[in-house]
């Protein structure tokens, strides 16, 4: 047995204990929590086999009641003594998708984003936002498959892309690869087909939260989007970081939501809607390019997940909902490069260089804190890809 | 031992030998083809556990030449003695869905289709396809949970809808439900992230062809759809048929797509485009209402694949993709009501009445058939579903 030091101001200290699914040497992949430089194994620790499974899925299957149970337990055991068989270095370890995803959904929650975009992408709309947007929160469907963990590289991907002046689309990888940086939401016990989850029930249904990088192809986007919304500029990649914060490690960081001006319709109306303090940055080639606020973000993940089963959708256990690109008022609070440099107008330096969108070799990394427990901070890992050619 | 004897005429004859899932009073569903008027039993007929699973999705992932062996074994055996204990009459069992649905895609490959929504949802448009519309197979993700097996209750969804003349959007039951006749294409072997399927080899990959009834709440849809597509107004409920009729069975039924002008970017070219020369019926409460032709589409399956993951996007064992509304040339072959009644504007006659959008207890079935080998006729058996009233 061995007792395990972590300092208060540790980002991964008692009041996080986030959970991952990790291995040594090869071996199967099981539950472990990350306690500072520590991951700890979760069926050795507890001795409960849930945790010997190479996803979260069946432990998020046990529901709120469990989730809360566990957290208490793991918090006691590791202000213990520890089973040394039970502590790995978190260097040694290799770090794998934490659950295994069923239908995954993209929101478009940030005002500033959206009309952000709406005045790059409709330049002559009279106004940058839809009708609907303020109304309920926008979101569309993605590429579950295409869920990658922290560190998988990302093939640039190639599509068509057709230029205003272009007289015909064209074929080729594309020029204008780009990021998003957002937070997912991990939907641990889902609702049944035709019974909404009610948006003040939601916390009892989202397990834990995570970095979330939708990687955007704007070229493949910009021709293809008409009417059917994003697909193939959205589904060759999204990467998440490796741990997955509880909800219930997030008391301290929930804010009230900006003032929602229309008031929103009752199924979506929460006294107040809760937000999350959660400060994120972007990090291009070592530098950090941007500091997108979460607490920023117009719609909720309550009621995200309300309005997404309002029509009787069912969600099930490892259903994943992303919050679209967290952008602040500022220039340099802007999640996506095609906001940074305004459609490419503006370049940004980079490591030295004027920079717009992405080249082959470059490295993007989301990184996250937000307040916890006690004065303590919360840190969410990391969401990393390097982006290499086309095959 | 027993000898089946099925008529050459039959829907389900030796020429289609489909496979489901289904089970007998309670036990575990298993795998199973239908032959006239019996479910066989493949596990016992065959002697392969493969087929003792509760999902097609494990013999599906062994691949193209497994799916032609079995198909020539199965041809076999049920052509000689049979295992009385294999066999059950068809109305003695429950079918389930098929397959576990990984991620699931809705194209929109009817030019007829895509002309008139064009129309009905931008009647200030002048033109009323998109300009992207024939340079690529257009298509959106959808959500997997949704997806039922026919027989299953479609319960009206409720939502946000706004006229264009009301002030703010209003919540309730849908009031123009709607359905989509398409044909469901099953993915049996996917492609690795970054390794596209060539158009060309579709078909290795392809495991077998559904009905699908892609229901869609028209007031829904209409209020959220822009800018990033239709999400609360399709996600509700999905009917796919519980027999998958093999690609192989259909090389009978493979005709030239119509003619593609102007010509597709290389990577979606074949020569042919081959198409599926399906016969499709609509029918509500009991009338036939519309007979919307398969070999009308525009877009052939082979290039909706190729489309899928010319980006490098994954797909995987249990992948679906639907054609979107399969419609004709003519009133009486569009595949879906708001087409039928032009928006509401033009009732049809249903057992009697005039009918535009679906009441609640309204029952609408697909059927379809197609050509077989030695000029027998293959049927897909039906995707049926009842609507009733939201709780």
């Amino acid at each position: 047995m061995t007792r395990l030091e972590v300092s208060h101001d540790d980002l991964f200290g008692l009041h996080n204990l986030p959970y991952g699914v990790y291995s040594v040497d090869g071996a199967a992949p099981r539950v472990g929590t990350r306690y500072g430089e520590h991951v700890v194994d979760l069926a050795v620790l507890l001795g409960d086999d849930v945790f010997a499974e190479p996803t979260l899925n069946a432990f998020m299957a046990q529901g709120h009641e469990r989730w809360v149970a566990v957290r208490a337990a793991l918090g006691e055991a590791l202000g213990g003594e520890v089973p040394e068989e039970a502590v790995h270095d978190v260097g040694t370890v290799a770090l794998h998708l934490p659950f295994e995803v069923a239908d995954y959904v993209d929101f478009y929650a940030s005002e500033h984003h959206a009309s952000n975009l709406g005045r790059l992408f409709r330049p002559d709309s009279p106004d940058p936002l839809m009708p609907n947007w303020k109304h309920l929160p926008v979101g569309y469907h993605g590429r579950s498959a295409s869920v990658v963990v922290s560190g998988t590289d990302v093939i640039r991907p190639s599509g068509q892309r057709k230029g205003p002046n272009d007289p015909a689309p064209v074929f080729g990888p594309s020029t204008r690869l780009d990021i998003e940086a957002e937070l997912g939401f991990v939907v641990g016990v889902g609702n049944r087909m035709g019974e909404p989850i009610a948006a003040a029930d939601a916390d009892q249904h989202i397990f834990g939260v995570v970095l979330f990088n939708d990687w955007s192809a704007r070229d493949i986007q910009a021709w293809e989007y008409q009417p059917l919304g994003p697909n193939l500029g959205k589904s060759f990649a999204s990467t998440v970081s490796p741990w997955v914060v509880p909800l219930l490690a997030l008391d301290a960081a929930r804010v009230p939501t900006p003032k929602q001006d229309p008031p929103v319709l009752p199924y979506l109306a929460l006294d107040p809607p809760w937000g999350l303090d959660i400060d994120l940055e972007v990090e291009w080639n070592g530098d950090v390019v941007s500091r997108p606020p979460y607490a920023e973000m117009y719609w909720s993940p309550a009621q995200m997940l309300a309005h997404l089963t309002v029509n009787g959708a069912p969600t099930r256990t490892g259903d994943l909902f992303a919050s679209g690109t967290v952008s602040g008022p500022d220039k340099d609070q802007r999640g996506a490069f095609i906001e940074l440099t305004w459609g490419g107008r503006d370049p940004v330096t980079v490591a030295g260089a004027e920079r717009t969108f992405l080249e082959d070799g470059d490295e993007v990394a989301l990184t996250a804190t937000a307040p916890g427990a006690d004065g303590s901070r919360i840190g969410f890992g990391e969401a990393r890809g390097r982006v290499i050619g086309s095959k």
